[in-house]
């Protein structure tokens, strides 16, 4: 059996996230491995990095698939982008060790969050960030805060509740960077492993903080509280991209 | 009576062009005096620098309509903003000089037409660029080409033919320059007026001379020539910009 990765790119505007569902074909996955069965011939099952939920883009998603199939890597990739919508594009298909899991064997992942902070919109990018006009955000604030968070926490105050899972609520965030470009604020975030909305509760914070609504220090006490309750909003899906998987 | 000067963005990509029509709603001329029509309670007749086609986009398009209603105009452009669908953009409202003219008082347009120039699209601006991945384009030979186009000519050659008049096909285009960022290609094309197409019938020449298919010197015969026929095609419009309009 051949290994095969796949490195993805979409935009999650019209899509219900990337796993699969039975009560609707609207998912990343489900387009995918549909395509991929009317190629291959065969019923494949293919398995993401990461999980992204409704709304969210990827710029390099990778997933993997197994198959016995003797196509070509180029033919593959040709066919896939000849036959997926094109708001879904397959950057690359390579060869894999047998061994590869997409989501397993991932090391590190990074999510980029971008905020436009003006009072109107774009247009060019209006799916891709979230517009936040409410109040000017001071970035200094924002990076501050933002150093407290990186490192090894219990992050259950950041993520969202809803699916019930016995397992930690400790991970580690490796790095944050905020970089301003005018009026866009990009935000990148770097761990091992993310809780449920986890990425979107931070940033959520971090506008509550950059807005002045909440204290620079205050990250603490709500790492601390581990409470949903005491984080910022969750920041809307549009402004959320998966950037880059490291192995 | 006061005259107000907006400028306005734009995603052309749901749109028949800037120009009314009276048998469709879906142009955005259209959308934008309906939308003035209610905040201002009377009926608003708009004029723009340039009357874009079907699926070209503006960054700054520029456009006046008289009033005698004494709303500011920041309450004009929040209110528009707010009532506009989110792909039209007021960038900004201004007071003019009771003889400003959108189009008659424009000194000088420019237009940029972007080619993403690879073996696959990219989702995130698959709508604002002509994905070309049909040959690798010389970006050298296209600078040389352009730079033939450039100065006091009969553009005849590159307006597409349909609407007949019987004016001049004689314009002035200042300016061409052409830039590579990774696989972007940008053609900035800088003029007083440009004719039906024409930008887009001097891009698909460029093209074709980007990819071996016509000769770099070709441009003076094919304008000798005044003759369609002798060009390249019309580029498609998604990858058109009406970026910046001088006064």
């Amino acid at each position: 059996m051949r290994n095969i990765r796949l490195t993805i790119q979409y935009d999650g505007t019209n899509y219900l996230g990337w796993q699969r569902q039975a009560s609707t074909a609207d998912t990343i996955q489900n387009i995918i491995e549909k395509t991929l069965g009317k190629i291959l011939q065969e019923k494949v099952r293919i398995t993401s990095a990461g999980r992204t939920d409704t709304g969210v883009h990827a710029a390099a998603q990778v997933a993997n698939f197994k198959t016995s199939n003797p196509i070509t890597l180029r033919k593959l990739q040709y066919g896939l982008n000849a036959l997926l919508p094109d708001d879904i594009r397959v950057v690359s298909a390579a060869s894999a060790e047998p061994d590869f899991h997409s989501r397993f064997s991932a090391r590190e992942k990074t999510y980029q969050y971008t905020i436009l902070n003006r009072p109107h919109s774009d247009v060019f990018c209006r799916n891709h960030v979230y517009h936040y006009s409410i109040a000017k955000l001071d970035v200094a604030r924002m990076r501050l805060a933002a150093s407290f968070l990186t490192g090894r926490h219990d992050f259950t105050s950041f993520k969202t509740t809803g699916v019930k899972r016995n397992r930690s609520n400790v991970r580690t965030l490796r790095r944050i960077s905020i970089s301003q470009k005018g009026s866009l604020i990009i935000i990148r975030l770097t761990g091992e492993g993310f809780l449920y909305k986890m990425c979107r509760g931070i940033v959520g914070t971090l506008i509550e903080i950059g807005r002045g609504r909440l204290a620079v220090n205050s990250v603490s006490s709500i790492l601390g509280s581990r409470n949903r309750i005491n984080a910022g909003p969750t920041a809307p899906a549009r402004g959320l991209c998966l950037l880059k998987v490291r192995y």
